[in-house]
């Protein structure tokens, strides 16, 4: 058996801007909850980093003092893509309309709107700093059988 | 109740080079399997999209001719962070040596050795891209009441 046969999804790795407000963001809009605060004392890569908690899965927020802002292209969907890297996390939901309606009404930034791509609602938001968030509506007990295409 | 209630991870979107060689690699390191490849035909971002699977949890890699290289300080770990954006997805495994000891001998790229941080077992690897993907061990049956740290 291959030592990766148990490998999961466990967190995800984010740079941010103001990370008070982006501990709010996602708190305020997804229901991440702060597990704690940890201090990054190296030298140029001094700042902190905070533990966001959803379920299973946690974010990983750095903040560091002399981190380069989101390039533009990034915060676009299309335009992301023209650069190799990683480049956006999606979280399932049941309702994409039920939630994207919460997230407007709550003032989220919408880079893409609910669109049916692949046979599948998805849609993009732009956390605090820029970064991309895209959501997908798995309506089924068992998802995971089809990636949304992330809207080409 | 909020409609972000159910929100759980359901996939991660990679812009890649080689999209053969990279639904290779996340096959032969980590056990995804291709579910199917699907034509981008529009213009500048013209290419293709992979949709890999692990239970339940689905890779989108994207090969777009016009995709500029992943940038060299995305490569490693500490000078990632120092760009805000979305930086890297880690994966849970039940023992982060034994994972390790068979991604080297199949000849992966290690960016980060495993080491402790913040009491947890972790390690960076590249992708065939030179994306970063990292691992954190988690014993434990129910994981994620905390991060990784990403090694600062």
């Amino acid at each position: 058996m291959s030592a990766a046969e148990g490998l999961r999804p466990d967190h995800a790795g984010l740079s941010v801007g103001d990370l008070e407000a982006s501990i709010a963001w996602y708190r305020d809009m997804l229901g991440f909850d702060l597990l704690r605060i940890v201090d990054i004392p190296e030298a140029e890569k001094a700042g902190r980093v905070a533990l966001l908690r959803k379920g299973d899965f946690v974010l990983e927020l750095f903040s560091l003092a002399s981190a380069a802002a989101l390039p533009e292209e990034r915060r676009h969907p299309a335009t992301d893509l023209l650069t190799q890297g990683v480049k956006h996390v999606a979280y399932a939901v049941p309702d994409i309309f039920a939630l994207m309606t919460e997230l407007k009404a709550k003032g989220v930034d919408v880079a893409w709107d609910v669109a049916v791509h692949d046979g599948t609602r998805c849609a993009f938001v732009r956390d605090n700093t820029g970064n991309l968030v895209e959501f997908v509506e798995r309506t089924e007990c068992g998802h995971g059988t089809r990636g949304s295409m992330g809207r080409q």
